[in-house]
């Protein structure tokens, strides 16, 4: 008998019966977009959010993407044009889009070897080598990027630190001193459709980057004071973040227990297969286990059982076509590793990483499922 | 008494209840965004919109904004960079702010006195004195362009046409060999919230824009052929679009019987105020009216009275901090009126349009009331 698909992710937003109160409201208001009553108020129950979870004194700000809230951040921060900004090799495209779009220059950093992520030390290094005008550490997979860390470097350095934790909403510590952008695409675990966040504590900046979202006018007089976009996120959008905020306690159950019965039924796999470092501490937005050389060869036997699994982050970013030309910069990790290139452990990853499918709706037959034929490949 | 207010827009889009079959249906396919089959839908609606107006073979795409729509047609374009794109001189910012995105010099040229329009002949001795990589024609006020002379011009000159429609969506004739923009912001008469489209029968060219507007991934692999960003309009707006096209003739009726009346009404006005040229022929989206010098008593009146009014495109481009460096160009039109400097016939718009209230539910005795406080200032 052909078994059903497992699908490698699966959104979970909020039913329509659950937004539907908010969309009366937005029909009561006639108001759909340009930083409405729904929107203030989202932004207000995000800034709680963060709050309970120990971040205090923040403003948040909406944006119609996570890459448009890098993009205008960065642009709100008025650096020197063409300026250098470290980001990781191993990342979503849309991290180093963002910077471009900003009229900066990207930057690739290696990423450490175990928690596959750029860290604070080789941004350090990499600096005062040759100064960089901003870094954008990411929170690659869902993975929290360690604030203190961050914290010492941006006060050592003088060089500011955007954290690109678009999949790490829920997760990821909100430092008040630096600037942190969330995606809430449909695919993340906070998904409402397409949206991003910019949470600061720095509301000059926000207000800059807010008013680039809406072309750029600030002040009075209806005037463009620094050209801008349209990068609105609109009063849909709002309504369905106020909805999931409602019902996130039990989409992060959902996505605990998934989270936590993998990792039980991998655990006889260890030393064959890794999984990110620190990962025990966390629900990831994704979930990429690390089989030395066999990507490839998993791939295909999981797709062969109807799994559908991803390479995520994959190519690293200087295999795009569109970014090929970006610099990279040896990295502490790279001269740790000995290795005559940069990125030497991003290029160790390459055919390594598997990205198993994850979401709130895999049972533990599913999880059986794709375990086993895991387990036949290594 | 106090009378209430009278608002200067309106939006008209659809009830929740008109949208909701359309939300179960994005619900039952877990599919939120990423060209999902809401947005095919519609995308092939607009497509049999646009034939039933006439302009058959055209492909249609969407995008979170008319913004983002216009700098991504132009990135895909793949112009040279820091080429010079015409535009007017009277238009939102929108327009110069998407050439400049686009990595493109916006080039300001005046408009007709009387249409208020950048014209194809004023263009084409602009761009015999000195080239354009492309020019962007705007349908002021949603006054369409006319397609013939623009079609001539860019057989003619060989500089590709971007019409600027965005507040003209079901006014303006789509031409298949030109590229069209409209906007589908809460604002614009087909409003779903924020969005934009491309119609255009190049669909090479709209398969890169919308690429563009998914980070630039194109072909197999996942990779980024050429830096784009996230500008994906995802389903909901699909949603509410579906939604607008079955009630896009009762929105068209209202809007028409409230310009009818206001058309009426201001007849005897006529010597003391002038409406856009060719106004006689099309539904606007908004109203301006030209009173000599009057535009800022008139306003300050209205606001005593309690109504709303907007000094539509203005201030001029070059009048925004943002923009005040563009250049500028003498067209036909500023040769014609012996002007000394360019941009002379937009100048003398700046104190003399006043946009009136418009929307679909103002009333006679609202159209009155607005009328008398007019009168009383001519």
């Amino acid at each position: 008998m052909q078994k059903t698909d497992i699908k490698c992710l699966v959104p979970d937003l909020p039913d329509v019966a659950e937004v539907l109160p908010y969309l009366h409201e937005m029909q009561a208001n006639r108001w759909y977009t340009n930083f409405g009553p729904l929107n203030q108020r989202f932004e207000a129950e995000m800034i709680d959010f963060f709050a309970a979870q120990g971040s205090s004194g923040l403003s948040v700000g909406t944006f119609s993407s996570a890459t448009t809230a890098l993009e205008l951040v960065l642009r709100a921060m008025q650096l020197p044009r063409r300026g250098r900004v470290l980001i990781p090799a191993l990342t979503f495209p849309a991290t180093a889009l963002a910077v471009i779009n900003a009229g900066l220059e990207p930057v690739l950093g290696d990423v450490d070897p175990d928690s596959w992520e750029l860290t604070a030390n080789d941004a350090q290094a990499a600096h005062s080598d040759k100064p960089f005008v901003a870094v954008m550490p990411v929170a690659a997979f869902g993975k929290p990027v360690p604030v203190q860390a961050w914290q010492d470097f941006q006060r050592i350095s003088g060089v500011p630190v955007i954290l690109d934790a678009a999949a790490a909403l829920g997760q990821q510590a909100v430092p008040t001193d630096l600037i942190t952008v969330f995606s809430l695409h449909a695919t993340k675990p906070f998904g409402v459709g397409e949206g991003g966040l910019i949470a600061t504590s720095d509301t000059q900046l926000l207000a800059r980057a807010r008013s680039l979202s809406n072309f750029g006018f600030a002040g009075t007089g209806g005037v463009v004071q620094q050209a801008g976009t349209n990068a609105k996120f609109g009063e849909y959008y709002a309504a369905v973040g106020l909805a999931q905020l409602k019902r996130w306690p039990e989409v992060m159950d959902r996505r605990s227990a998934v989270n936590a019965a993998y990792r039980q039924r991998l655990a006889p796999f260890e030393g064959r297969i890794r999984l990110q470092a620190g990962s025990e501490d966390f629900t990831p937005a994704v979930f990429p286990v690390y089989v030395k050389d066999k990507a490839k060869a998993i791939t295909q036997a999981m797709a062969a059982a109807g799994i559908l699994t991803r390479h995520w982050y994959l190519p690293l970013l200087h295999n795009h076509p569109a970014l090929s030309h970006l610099e990279a910069v040896k990295t502490g990790t790279d001269v740790k590793t000995g290795a005559d290139t940069a990125l030497k452990a991003c290029m160790q990853l390459e055919d390594s990483l598997i990205g198993l499918p994850f979401h709130g709706f895999l049972s533990d037959a599913d999880i059986d499922r794709i375990c086993q034929v895991l387990e036949q490949q290594l």
